[in-house]
């Protein structure tokens, strides 16, 4: 037997090679695009024209003739398995192939059939969709005033407790208004020294993980088996079993490794279609999206964020009112929970006593909105750190120190009324000061290329009520099995756990083997987003270590091995079970404690199991003459708790950052009359590696997260936070102009300084 | 949610439909045979066509000249990547290809490797491999001379505990020599009135699954997986893990449904094979036996078996010898344990004082023999239930009341010492008369036709030490998932094994959903085997469903439900998660308490956890002028504690029966030097629907073993026991010969009679 011999801890904050490494380089990897199942048909989507219309026929005469093609679904088809087709986490408001209405442009409205994709991509083009068409919204300010109705039905899903009160109206675009009142925000803004008001946009923008959307579905009338590129398998499962009404476990979902996900991936997209295509065709099923169909599918929200602040005499900010619009677009997917989970960090990390804020999730005729790195807090830093600094400039006062005077603090209580602990505002930002030297004196140059710099801060919230189960599987030899829901999609988390079973259990990460996402196989786990993998998942991960080491040390006094004798593992199995035989299996649960927001005034005691902090400074430089901006030199600084792999903590960070840099210099989706005109990579541009800062700094603070499994937190988000409100006032430190509305191109810097100017360029 | 509705208990007991029966009539189930890896390569093999001899040569040039070959391995490339390449349960003796010699006629010499497998056939066939030839030994008698040695050196593996200090000496064939002494029996035989020997021989036969041996490999040179039709793939596992030197979390082994397996894919066969040529060539590798390659991977130990006896003037036997020589064939597999095993109960269910056994593992030049349904018991009743009639008839006391006197009871100790518990030989003894209603008169015939009965009893010791290891997971809506290392290949434990779950759970066994053996994912097993499933794996399912339902009800403690409340499990969660979310993970693990027989006496307190007894009663019908034998009736008593299914169990022994009908009456494996010269199912023939009993009766006696899951025990061998010395005792009956040595086939029968009426037929 070669048994795995123990090794002292030091496991967790080691930059452990990620154990998939090898595997990815040599192509090894499995992904669900590669699946080919035994007799699979193919389907492509006809996609909707218009962005809003009734369907008044459809005509499938001329596709029908295309050879090969085996079948066309239209929702008529759908309705004969499923009687209620309408899927989603926070409302049951999508329907599998749309039924009667359209509500936006790619909106899917029949499934064609085919072994061969080419011949199914022919047929979907010859099928004839007649509309009646129904004016339109697409302003998430606009939808707010219902003069047009997306739906006609608001269908709340009941998933989220949280979400419960806070549903909308009939007949409005209002899928969900969260509000929140602390102290007396009227009283304060009248007895205010100076009051601002300002207000923000961001645009429609991209997940684009490289991997698009791909599922497959086989059943044998009795049991469902999708294989998809999830980041939440466990949701999957139960949606598709609350759709078919059949028990969770007929329905099986497996995830192998994505090729990103960003929250793109996240409870549902194709999974339900393909489910119902598998049961009406009796043939294994698979969708692959083209990277253009990713545009019609899900996009991060659009935002309005109308900011408001009442500062006293000595630069403290006394009152802060918030108004955000989100543009949740046709279907609400998960936007009223970012709704509500960003709403309550609207105000900023900042310590305000009276603070109202109003955030809705709006229907508009728009693609679908869903989480995207942040679940709405970019968008709010944005807002609020453009703000922050526009003030300080406004009372001439250093925007480090005005933030050092209103900076939220540990002990004190944030807006909901929570009592914030591990926080580490305070701390990122005087990291990212020091490194910017900002207490130096700074070159904005002259002539034509002028420098600016800024730093910005953004905090957010963790997810909650939320659930992670995990298993640890020791076999005879001492080697470990890792059964773990969290979906490795690029951000390391297959490593990650592995090391914390590896620090627990006093074995080399290397022998801990993960088994991948498989509702049959790995216990529940909410989903991979949000940044709470490390810390829900690493807890019940570090809870089912535990509980294997517990059963361990229970089996060394059975076999009469006194504690602390390090012998190998794989002893105590052979002195109990005679043999190489034997499987210790160790099972850990975690659900973080917590107090939903009481409706009526968004207060709780309890509205996090922690908070993730990111600031980021950048210096940069204009080109006063094109508008160019080229980042000297970013710095993104996170307080991550405590590092597991610090490695991989930085490349987190990074990727954050460039993405978020992407957003805010040039990805935009355009629309024109709800029509997406640049669906492909020519056209939507994400930063390549030339639009990249030319030194970035990615730096953890040295801190620890009490709650969190040897001290750690989340971290996928932290370095989006600071990026977009730190370039936009680095460029007004350096031309004197500020752009309120994303992304920031050469041309809206160009047009901004010639307006400023009194020189204003022709449209 | 659709929440599973707890049911009352009575899942147990219950005749529930097969789980996977829909899935099996629509050909959905997955076989191993069915696979396809992408890139996959297919292997034939060059097998010896001698029987002893040393390897001078091997010629590739031909067979590498047939386009699509990808490459010819010999043992030279395995043993560049693994240095010690031989592999076995009970010895290191068999090399994955053989190492400079082979041993027997049909032993892989070379591995073709080719995309088309008719490319690979047809190279195979161009290899010209040229031997020095040796001489050869076969009959295992003759082995035990040791003229002939087989192997130059013993490798015994240290595997079982069990057979440590019992393996064989070195230049000779005994693998091992199992000993047993009780009482005196030498003082015993002289004090005896009358003394009794005979001596009866076994044939080589075979497994013959519908599903040949087939495995496939795929490796990243970091991980293996490995598929295969496995009844043991937590041993398959840990074997390659010890040859390749890597954890065991390294190699994963799938099993899906088998096509049968009888013991045939115990241990290790074509795996280690498909690891090695997945490892040299990069590639995914298959191997898919033909059915005349079964007659050259595994057989039946051949036997011959001499038993005396002494029994005194009341007609109670007071003193037996046995020996018996085990034709392991040419590698050890499994042969030594069978020799151990089955050797303690060489005496038969008799209440001795006096009793000495010697059991020899025995290497000849044959084809390796292996576990076939029984663990060596068939051939053991065989001879000891003929020796019994046959002094029964020559004391001229009815055969069931000698039995009666001397039948092993509860309370009385075994051969080996150990106090007999839940043995029930005596009740299906009675059992079995009373449905032949022996007491009544019986019409023998008359003319050509004779008529004849008898009744057979046999035991069986379970398997020890030996683990099962199980997990069960409840998901949120109450559903579970059973993780079990069981191979359902056919005797239905899937759906036993949910019933266990359910009775515990109070949910209906339709909701349980049983997962297959996967190394990754389920629990360790020992094996498919020896009937212990049932016993050993319900007894860890058993366990693993109560640790779920403690788990439940601590769950039910914390929200708040009192107990008893029969609320549905979905409803705790809800309150627990807030979310339709978690997963409550139980686990089991079972071990028997168990203690080593004295390697000196065969002396052991405990010898098993449980006793297996099946008796069968028949009448026949013998046609005196063809010898030809019609059986009327055949009535299968076995006590299995309580069935958990009773039409599962009495599918089993009827099948048990069925399979043992065709040993005892027309299998065969003819060899010429070592040659088998019936290697197909043309020329070995299995029983056909017309060979089967006119009337078969499966009886199950009402008991309840004391230590069972719900007082169950296994059954899948017991149907067995009696079937071949009830048949030759009611020959005897019937026309006055016996026969001494399987198979009874219509020849042998007609000559017997002949040389019975002195006028024996010419050869």
């Amino acid at each position: 037997m070669n048994q795995i011999t123990p090794v002292p801890s030091g496991q967790v904050g080691r930059s452990v090679p990620r154990l998939e490494a090898t595997g990815k380089v040599t192509g090894r990897i499995e992904y669900t695009h590669n699946i080919r199942l035994p007799g699979m048909l193919t389907a492509k989507l006809v996609r909707s024209t218009v962005a809003h219309g009734r369907i008044k026929s459809i005509d499938l005469s001329e596709a029908l003739k295309v050879p090969g093609i085996d079948r066309i679904v239209t929702s008529e088809d759908i309705l004969k398995i499923i009687p209620v087709p309408y899927y989603g986490p926070a409302f049951h408001d999508q329907p599998i192939l749309a039924i009667g209405k359209v509500v936006y442009v790619g909106e899917p409205v029949a499934a064609v059939l085919a072994r061969d994709p080419h011949a199914a991509e022919e047929a979907a083009r010859l099928v004839v969709v007649e509309y009646e068409e129904l004016p339109a919204v697409f302003d998430e300010v606009e939808a707010r005033k219902n003069k047009v109705v997306v739906h006609d039905q608001l269908k709340p899903a009941g998933t989220f407790p949280d979400l419960k009160h806070l549903h909308g109206v009939r007949d409005t675009n209002v899928a969900l208004d969260f509000q929140l009142v602390r102290g007396d925000t009227k009283k304060a803004f009248a007895e205010a020294a100076h009051v601002f008001e300002h207000t923000f946009k961001t645009q429609q923008v991209l997940h684009l993980p490289l991997e698009p959307y791909v599922s497959a579905a086989e059943t044998d009338g009795k049991t469902m088996t999708i294989h998809t590129a999830s980041q939440s398998p466990s949701f999957v499962r139960l949606e598709i079993a609350r759709l078919l009404g059949w028990a969770e476990n007929r329905v099986r979902v497996k995830a192998p490794f994505l090729g990103g996900g960003f929250g793109g991936k996240l409870y549902i997209k194709l999974e339900a279609l393909v489910a119902a295509l598998a049961l009406l065709t009796g043939r294994p099923v698979k969708i692959s999206l083209t990277m253009e169909e990713q545009f019609y599918t899900l996009t991060k929200h659009a935002s309005t964020f109308r900011i408001k602040s009442g500062v006293n005499k000595d630069g403290k900010v006394i009152a802060r009112e918030c108004e955000v619009w989100w543009n949740g677009g046709a279907y609400a997917d998960i936007g009223p929970r970012i709704t509500q989970k960003s709403g309550f960090t609207a105000a900023g990390p900042y310590d305000i006593d009276n603070v109202t804020i109003d955030s809705y999730a709006l229907y508009t005729n728009l693609t679908p909105a869903g989480a995207l790195r942040g679940f709405g807090i970019p968008q709010l830093v944005w807002a609020y750190e453009s703000h922050t600094d526009l003030i300080a400039r406004a009372l001439k006062i250093d925007p480090v120190e005005f933030r050092r005077k209103n900076l939220l603090r540990d002990g004190r209580p944030q807006a909901t009324g929570t009592i914030v602990k591990d926080m580490g505002a305070e701390v990122c930002l005087e990291r990212a000061a020091e490194l910017l030297n900002w207490n130096k004196p700074f070159d904005r140059g002259q002539g034509k290329l002028r420098r600016g710099r800024a730093i910005a801060v953004g905090f957010k919230a963790s997810i909650s009520p939320t659930t992670s189960v995990a298993v640890v599987n020791v076999a005879a030899d001492g080697s470990c099995t890792l059964f773990c829901g969290t979906v490795d999609m690029g951000q390391g988390s297959d490593t990650a756990m592995a090391q914390l079973v590896a620090e627990v259990l006093n074995i080399p990460t290397e022998s801990v083997r993960v088994v991948h996402s498989d509702t049959d196989v790995t216990p529940y786990d909410m989903g991979t987003l949000g940044s709470r993998s490390t810390f829900h998942m690493g807890l019940a991960v570090k809870l089912a270590a535990e509980d294997a080491k517990n059963k361990l040390a229970a089996l060394a006094a059975e076999v009469g091995v006194p504690p602390g004798s390090n012998l190998p593992i794989g002893e105590l199995f052979l002195r109990k079970y005679k043999m190489q035989a034997g499987t210790i299996v160790g099972s850990g649960s975690y659900i973080p404690s917590y107090t939903p927001p009481d409706h009526a005034n968004g207060q709780t005691d309890n509205a996090t199991p922690f908070w993730m902090v990111g600031a980021t400074g950048v210096e940069l430089e204009v080109d006063t003459e094109t508008g160019h901006v080229r980042i000297e030199r970013m710095i993104n600084v996170a307080d991550v708790g405590r590092s597991i792999n610090p490695r991989i903590v930085e490349s987190q960070l990074s990727g954050a950052a460039i993405m978020q840099l992407g957003f805010t210099t040039t990805e935009k989706m355009d629309f024109e009359a709800g029509q997406v005109t640049n669906a492909s990579l020519a056209d939507y541009k994400i930063p390549g590696i030339l639009d990249l800062p030319e030194i970035m700094s990615n730096v953890v603070i040295d801190a620890s997260q009490h709650n969190g499994p040897f001290g750690a937190k989340g971290v996928g988000e932290s370095g989006t936070f600071g990026v977009s409100p730190a370039i936009a006032s680095a460029i007004e430190d350096a031309v004197g102009v500020r752009l309120t509305s994303l992304p920031i191109t050469p041309e809206k810097v160009y047009r901004a300084i010639r307006a400023a100017n009194n020189d204003p360029l022709e449209d």
